[in-house]
C-alpha cells in the first residue's frame, strides 16, 4: 500500500482528530480492499445508529494514540 | 469542516466531560454528514438501553484522553 | 447542567469506583435527558446479562481514568 | 455499600487479576442489586461464548488498572 | 485456583503475546469453571467471525498490559 | 508457533500500523488454527460493515501498543 501515514504529529487537535478518522477507516480498507464493496456497505452503516456509534468508538481509540503522540497539543 | 476543536484544555472536569461528549458526537457526524439523518436516528438509540450504553462508552474513551490532556485537573 | 463533577480526586479507591459509576451514568443522561425514559429502560437492561456486562465495561473505562487521577491511591 | 475496595495494591499478579474480576463483578452488582436476579442471569451468560468473552473483556480493562497501580509487580 | 500467573515479565514479545492469550482465556475460565462446557462452546465461537474478533480484542487489551509491564521489550 | 513477533519496534508509523494488523489477525489465528476455516469466514465478515468496524477496533487497540513502543516515532 502506498505511503499514507508519514507521521502521527499534527499541527492542531482537529487535524489530529481527522487523522484518527483516517486511521479508523484504514483498518477497514486493509480488511476489505475493494473500494466498491466499502462504498456499498457505507449506505447501511451510515443509517444505523449503533453502527455509527461503533465507528465513533474506533475513532476515539485512535484519537487517544494521536493525542498522546502530540503531547495533547499543550 | 469548520474549526470545532481548538484545544483539549478545559477549565474544569465537567467541561472536560462535555468536550468528551462533543468528541464522541463528532465521530458520528463525520461519518453520517446529514444532520437530518442523525436526528432521525436519535429517536431509536435514545430509547434503547444498549445503544445508550454504547454511546456512554465512547464518551468514556474520549474522557480518558481529555482528562490526561488536562493532567486530571489536579 | 448543574455542576456534578467538581473533581476527579477521591479519598478512597471505593469512592473512586463510585465516581466511575456516576461518570458512566452521566454519559447516558446527557444523551437521554428524560429521567422517566431512563427509568423505563432500567428494567430491561438490569435483567439482561449482556447489558449489565456492557454497563460494567463503561464503569471500567472510567475507573481507569479516576484511578490514574488519584495516582492509584498509593 | 460496605467497604469492599480498601486498596488496589496486591502482593502478586494473580491476586491482582482476581481483584480485577471483583471489580468487573461489582460493576454488575451496583446496577442489578438483587443477588437472586444476578444468580438467575449467571446460567445464561455462563453458557454463551460471546457473553463470556464480553465478561473477560471487562476483566482485562480492570486488570490494566490494577497492574498499573502495582507498577506491574516488577 | 492454582498459581498460574507468577509474573507479567516475559523474555520476548511473542511470549508476552502468548501470556495475553492466557490472560484472556482465564477471564472465561473464572466465569465458566467447567472445562467441558468451555470445550463445547469452543466449536461455536471458533467458527464465527465476530466471536473470533471479540476474542482477539480481549487479547489486544491484555497485550497492552503485558507490553507495558515489559517496557515494550526495548 | 514459529517466531512471528521478534520486536514491536518499526521504522515508520505505517509499518507500525501494519504490525498492529498482524497482531489483530494473530489473535484470531491462535483461536481458530485452521487457515481453511479462517478463509471461509473471511467472506462473511469482509462484507459486513459492523464486522469490519470490529476488526478495525482491534487494530486500533494494538496500534496504541505499537505506537507507545516506538515512542510515537517522534
Amino acid at each position: 500500500m502506498a505511503n499514507w501515514l508519514p507521521s502521527l504529529q499534527t499541527d492542531t487537535p482537529q487535524e489530529g482528530y481527522e487523522l484518527a478518522i483516517t486511521l479508523a477507516r484504514k483498518g477497514v480498507a486493509y480488511t476489505q480492499t475493494s473500494p466498491d464493496v466499502r462504498e456499498q456497505l457505507r449506505d447501511s452503516y451510515a443509517n444505523n445508529a449503533d453502527s455509527l456509534t461503533m465507528a465513533s468508538h474506533v475513532i476515539a481509540v485512535h484519537f487517544q494514540t494521536v493525542a498522546a503522540a502530540n503531547n495533547y497539543w499543550k
